[in-house]
């Protein structure tokens, strides 16, 4: 059956050539980026067990996780959390198969501890946090089980938006919080805590990046050894930015910060997160898939994190629609910009697209008929290939957030 | 002090010439939306109390709400909901005031169960829902005082996103959506649920409305008073889009719909929201603040129901850029689209934001210097008059979803 | 088959002439108390669901409910709850039966709200309590189905206990409680609220009452009216002592209170019950079944309210023996006082206990052997007739606490 | 001030030579001594944090705990826990003191898990059990500071009871639990689980014990296995038992069992309590603070376990009653049984009850003059220095269950 594949020219300023560009990133501690890590490490661990004990992947969807924060007393040198942040798990899963019952909050409890201590290492999961679950089961009776012999059929009618490639901008935001953690962290301050927000606006060719990066007390003997640790983070993060932009880049990090002050004053924590500390956070409300909150490009509201990687559209068509960004501009010539946006039709075979339409700016003089084509044929292999984004979601190689 | 505001000149096709679009609207019954309305209800209701408390408003934040699904058991004529519904609301509130204790978790209970009783009507507070609260108290030690005598300062580094006009699809799944529950349900059919879902998708220029709408069993009394019924709204919806477009508008109701089956193979409820079996909900995740998701124009991520409207900018940002390109488009000639983006410094008031950007897609032949200065105008008016927004918020003038 | 009853000759000093005897009731406000009416309030609700849904009623344990005290601001004249009690309703129900499924949790939610609005008026459900539901499924595969056609078999090894009849003393606590809420709340003083502990010591002949009883301050004008509200209480209740004994009364009510402070320094309250600041309550803390706790004589720590009428002996066998005890004195002549224990056996017949012990002490110069086999008859017939219990229980005719 | 202690000749059966007795105990994993057990270790931790942070231990009252049964699937040589066991910790403590946050509910999370983990070595935390937690503050606004100055004012108007000496029965039925977990699981059997309930019945000279015992499954490899587990058990049990008694001992362990069926029908867990299978759980339900349930002798219902050692008069006068009863027995001649009963009254110093009630049961003969003044000496000493209770409570030398 063909497919409704739209390849369409689009007469847009390209983002380089824009005169303002906004690009937000939420490290992998902020609340919404917590909430996103659990709904994401529920559903892979439900996936494992559905796997293990039926032979397949059960009709699950766990993309709601609340945080609600705690309260704490950083201090230099240690601190404490005086209230448990309190996390709700929630979603639906299959709790019984072929006569068989699934520890589905068993086993979501347990992805979800590990989670966090493999995340957020200062975190005393004896103390410091709650975790709590409410997995109901579904709306359908059936509680589909998915099998190998056909594509499966979308679970909704929703949509998956990608683009590619990143901008100057957007590599400079997503690598800035990637880096300090990944790497400055590990070598040299590990007062660096995880709930790093880095804010980038770019005027013309100017860019400033403001950062959020809650510091973990019992890594920072003091104010000097805060302000150290933050001059040498900005110094980094200006070296990091020549990698990806010729732009003038500047950096303000706790721009709120009074340094005369005690440690009330700056970003101080004991955890590395500021849930411990009066910031609630959900699912679905940080980056997308992508790991990019982008108000200049197309975006969708559905949260990757957390639903089945079979049939549930608001997973794998965000998912798809950015490898299929990434390979049109990788594939195909003359391309500047392409946005994909995938929309399903509820019942419908996933790999049959209400429509999948691709809006490209092509490069000044560029054969368009030629880019169209090619880009058809990238779309059209992905989607007859759709399963194998859930193959690499198990896998655990595709980031949800 | 001179605020910074750029107007741009962007080159691109103006939306109602692209070739594909995509627009969706989560209706007021959604879990989604019932989280949203909820977190603002609770917001209102705070700063209700705190001026009639302490005579100003007083640091909120009840931007979150996790709504957990219940099972329910629809029936032509009736039903039942077998396991309720369970509400967490959640969130940030002053709770001391000079010496005096603010009953904020009374307040959001009394508020939360208001909301829900005057928009889904048929649910039974006694038997179908559990609202939960869990309310604290945020980071700041002093939970600021908001006063009159300056302009506040914003609580973090964030934007907000708008765009002007709506386009002929945004308006249809705008006010399909609408008129179906204010209108059609009040004068004919009562059997219409709150929850209602418009996708709309036009190629070129046809235009094609999946609408998905959960009936309320007690007013339906069996398949062919259903199929009626979702003819008469087919009908209905197709005549209202002649208001808003000349396009050729094709809708299909609830398509996933096995009519030859028994009442579980239609979207029947006993509410009127799929919330009672299987959907959950939450805050910041369905329709911004203008009433929409739309993956082809600029978005912000960030929710804006429920925060305080004093000065989280995630929320003021996000109404004021909305009523700034209203504006823009309606006193600057010329103007085709405009989206605003405004970006705020955590600390610094909120009116001079780090950047107030308009990007302009002006008509062919326009004069974009005279549509520079007059937007400039406008926007820099809004930001000297930016506690409008506040005051109209309390008032409940602004929708925020 | 023969019942293995057991009448002895209990030698003891007769409870009317011992030197010193405690006897204490928790009003139906108190927070042990509004779990306990919780707990049964739910169980007869699910009684009557399963006779009108499957003719029958099926296995229920709803013996559990934790109250979690709130805070409030009381005051004379009004007053205001500031956090909401939060209840949790906790046990296990059959949630399905015969492939219909039974909506166990909507029913404990709105008996458990009905029987609160009708327990404690002063209540508002709509700010004051949260009522929140964790019911679970048993450990029964089976989910036994409860039939006519033979005696049901015991839950558990496990005991009731009974005595009778009620000494001077008991009757003077047991009715200064009811009394003061049915008759001068309801004529006199709209200001006594349901929370009133009755605590009665009795050394030699005389007997002093304290008395702690919340007032509800929307009915209580000021510190005069307060004052004058404990002087007429304090009549009432000694002249309704002189109905049930010849001894000397004194009565302190909330003799903590220090009448020239303010409201705080009172027993104030909003709503009736301590419930609302900081007094915690859960299910079988309180009150035996025959509405009284009395460490003088014998007792079972089993919670009678909630557990099932069917085959759960810590209610039954409660009930049964407290029954059987009045049954004896009243058709048996000269006993003094008896003491009844019934004592279970796991999967046996409930009308077949391992033991069923009376422990009569009779009056002096007592015909024992004719009591012995008089009170025999009285309890095996109640063994033959045990269902009548349920019947009772399902009715409403019995108190449990 | 002299105090109201009144010694009282009861002329009464002592209970060796009553015709029927009855004693159980629940073993510490019994969902109802979990709970009790959590409650107390709680009010030690924060016992012990306020003397570390403050130098004396605040007000605080954690004397509930509710447990919600999960869902299990034992097995021969394994099983799994298909649902958390869910536990809220629930009370009251004393958040700040003289400006300084204490971490109560951090403190009581930390203290409860590391509880559980010590007590019921096969719960897996990861994912057998949630912990949650509730605590609030007081309804003191001083919320009272215990200082060593003067002798703390009852908290309230309550009593406390005690009785000694142990009968027969009651040595058994306290031991065999003991010695079952501390002893014969150590050193042969470790399937035994946690979960034990002893209920004895002593008919004349016959004594039935009834044991229910929850095996663990990872430890029990097929059904011939559990036999001789339990058989083993058996013979422990009766060889047990002639340590404390000359009369004729049987012994049956899980009556209900059927073995020739498969391992649902023994009782077989995963963790070594029910509480993983449908079995709730709360404070105050199960052992009074001797350990036993008696109710052949007078008992109390307050909770022992989780309030405060300073004032809280439901816990220091249980345990004092029964020190003293213990103590009467060991120091004064020819006492046969003793009991003590011990009524506060509220705000009036600890160590002046309104009245010390101790009930003698002489042995024949003997001179009850002599005794009474013997019994006044130790009761009045134990109240000189109540203190020493609340002492021992936080060295942890006193169990409450």
């Amino acid at each position: 059956m063909i497919r409704n594949i739209k390849v369409e020219h689009l007469h847009e300023t390209p983002i380089e050539k824009q005169e303002t560009e906004l690009v937000e990133r939420k490290g992998i501690g902020h609340p919404d980026s917590i909430s996103d890590g659990l709904a994401e490490a529920v559903s892979r661990a439900l996936c494992k067990e559905y796997i293990d004990k039926c032979g397949a992947i059960l009709h699950h969807n766990t993309d709601e996780t609340q945080i609600v924060a705690g309260r704490s007393r950083p201090e230099f040198g240690g601190g404490e959390v005086l209230k448990p942040i309190y996390t709700l798990l929630v979603g639906r899963a299959t709790m019984e198969f072929d006569g068989m019952e699934i520890p589905a909050e068993a086993v979501a409890l347990q992805a979800a501890r590990e989670y966090v201590r493999n995340t957020i290492p200062a975190m005393d999961l004896e103390r410091d946090m709650i975790i709590d679950c409410k997995l109901g089961t579904g709306s359908s009776d059936l509680r589909d089980v998915f099998t190998r012999d056909h594509v499966p059929m979308a679970n909704d009618t929703s949509f998956g938006v990608g683009h590619a490639p990143f901008s100057e901008l957007e590599q400079v935001v997503y690598n800035t919080e990637r880096q300090l953690l990944t790497d400055l962290k590990k070598k040299m301050i590990p007062g660096i805590g995880e709930d790093i927000k880095v804010m980038g606006l770019r005027e013309n060719d100017d860019i400033s990046l403001t950062i959020c990066c809650g510091m973990v007390g019992r890594h920072i003997d003091d104010m000097d050894h805060y302000i150290n640790a933050k001059e040498e983070m900005t110094e980094y993060v200006l070296d990091l930015a020549t990698k990806y932009t010729d732009r003038i880049v500047s950096a303000r990090i706790n721009a709120a910060d009074k340094v005369d002050g005690g440690c009330d004053c700056v970003f101080l924590t004991v955890t590395g997160t500021s849930a411990e500390m009066g910031d609630d956070g959900s699912v679905g409300r940080g980056n997308r898939s992508n790991g990019l909150i982008t108000p200049s490009r197309p975006m969708s509201m559905e949260a990757t994190s957390g639903k089945n990687p079979i049939n549930h559209i608001g997973k794998i068509y965000n998912l798809l629609s950015t490898q299929m960004a990434r390979d049109v501009v990788s594939a195909v010539d003359e391309v500047s910009d392409v946005h994909i946006k995938l929309l399903s039709q509820i019942g419908m075979p996933i790999d049959q697209p209400l429509v999948a339409s691709a809006q490209v700016i092509p490069e000044d003089g560029a054969n368009f008929a030629a880019i169209r084509s090619e880009a058809e044929v990238v779309i059209d292999d992905w989607l007859e290939n759709i399963t194998k984004i859930t193959d690499m979601v198990v896998k655990g190689e595709l980031d949800t957030f």
